[in-house]
């Protein structure tokens, strides 16, 4: 078997590992759930899996180039230390880093979860030569990871590429982040649904009343739906959504000028759905000066963009020579 | 005399030519006119002053290590054409790396005026160990440079860094470039003067009235002057262009994470006039889940700011042998 990286994505419910060889193909991933218990019995859970994951494949270790971790943050992602995971507990000041690359003998690199998503979205779209990709995740909120030429913009505080809180609108709606009209208060898949539910219970004439009124609460889909099937409020907040979307890759556009934007998550999954309705604001609004060089499509990978992009991640320290974590036992 | 290169900063009244040395240090630069028949013409200038300053240095062929020009574009910058000038009539389609390299033996790149500026403010960061800045110079337009682990964004299309055509009002001011709320049309020298004009043309009542009579016009000086004297209107249309650049920073502080973000261009000559009023804006709109940790600073090099990024981008290539025209004669 080739040389692999074994790549790990680390989630609050379910921890995710799989194989990228040194060309970009990544193994049949399998998952473990995240233990509740603290931030050792997570980190032992993440060995445990590498270790069952290379006897499954029959690696050696020194079959395995170097482990790539994609987690939750914030991070120290230079040094290799998970600083909180507000979605799992315990997990404070964990030097990951150092704990999994002891315990395996194989160099660890750390790398933010929406970041090490987008960066496998690149890994899957090296076939097209392309250099530059900014990634947004709309999911429970909006996310994002950009690659300027074929590398992860980490920024200088480890906190760069955090596009849901893009200002979209001066004195905007309120975000917890403290800012006023971020991208994530208009088209994460949880604030869409709470908009239409405010909207609905505020007494706004709509099929959706009926949702409300039946499951308790309004999720995207059911949006969707009622949009589709002519809902005038549903139009107006998906529609709302989307130009926010235009407005965000229009700046994208402007600041990194990336072959690609890539929508995935789990508002994603609507396909077409979101993707014409973004393209379409995002054509009308953009610069007349060039003709629409950045594409906007859907993302490939759905939930194995994490591992493949964190293995990816670690391929590429390993190539440099700038892994983190040497200290082998 | 240590090793240098040339950095040449081709504007649309004047060039300006100066050497770099090996450790960042700029020298002494001159001008020469921009001639005005056409682009042979420029180009003959641009070799002749090029030619001048090695005279004047004594410098031989292969005391200089390559040759950088900034010019305005549009660019194809990896294959060293000047696509079109608007301002420097019949610049159209020169392969100005080839023809410069070709007549002074020595390798030439080629960048964006404002990419250089923004460069030239990062060289002059250097000895701070800095290695993310973004640059905003102010001036007739709002234009930008992006440098991301101590090297130039340019983007897929060599379109990136647009900096002044970021939206910072959806459904805002139309632009030039087909958008609408463009941020070069709040925050420029010229389109904060056109907004007080139109305003005081409009019959609002401002001190500006009177200088509108006298002059015939209202610049910025004349809009902070009034501001300072107490004039509203001034006030208001001098702080909506702080606020809609205070949002610029939030934003790029999201995406790109820099050290620093840079004010530069005519209107940043007003000093902590400009640069306090954006840092408020910024600080208050910013996220509160870090300190603020990207810091709004002043342009330090001004008009030196173009040959002195021409050159340090030039000493880049060298170094990483990535220059664009080897062909020597």
């Amino acid at each position: 078997m080739a040389r692999q990286c074994i790549g790990i994505d680390l989630g609050g419910t379910l921890i995710k590992f799989g194989l990228l060889d040194e060309e970009g193909n990544p193994g049949k991933p399998f998952d473990l759930p995240t233990p509740q218990g603290g931030g050792d019995a997570v980190v032992q859970q993440m060995i445990d899996g590498a270790r069952k994951l290379m006897e499954k494949h029959k690696l050696a270790r020194s079959d395995v180039a170097a482990v790539g971790v994609g987690s939750p943050g914030p991070l120290k992602m230079s040094e290799g230390i998970i600083l909180a995971t507000p979605n799992i507990p315990g997990m404070v000041n964990i030097p990951i880093s150092a704990m999994i690359s002891a315990a395996l003998g194989i160099p660890m690199v750390l790398e933010n979860d929406a970041n090490a998503a987008g960066f496998g979205e690149y890994v899957a779209l090296q076939k097209t030569g392309i250099r530059h990709m900014v990634f947004l995740t709309l999911g429970t909120g909006v996310g994002g990871g950009i690659v300027v030429d074929g590398k992860v913009v980490r920024g200088a505080h480890d906190i760069g590429a955090e596009l849901g809180h893009m200002i979209v609108q001066p004195c905007g709606e309120p975000c917890n982040c403290g800012q006023c009209g971020c991208l994530e208060r208009y088209a994460s898949a949880t604030f869409m649904s709470l908009r239409a539910q405010r909207m609905v219970q505020d007494g706004a004439p709509s099929s959706l009343q009926e949702t409300l009124k039946h499951k308790g609460k309004i999720n995207s889909k059911d949006i969707n739906e009622a949009r589709k099937a002519g809902d005038a409020l549903a139009k107006k907040v998906w529609d709302e959504a989307a130009m926010y979307l235009g407005i965000a890759c229009v700046n994208i556009a402007r600041m990194l000028d990336p072959d690609r934007i890539v929508l995935g998550g789990g508002l994603a999954n609507a396909g077409d759905d979101i993707l014409l309705p973004v393209r379409e604001h995002f054509h009308r609004m953009n610069w007349k000066i060039t003709p629409p060089e950045t594409a906007v499509v859907l993302a490939k990978l759905g939930n194995d963009a994490g591992f493949i992009g964190a293995a990816g991640v670690a391929w590429q320290a390993y190539r440099e020579g700038s892994i983190q974590c040497l200290l082998l036992p």
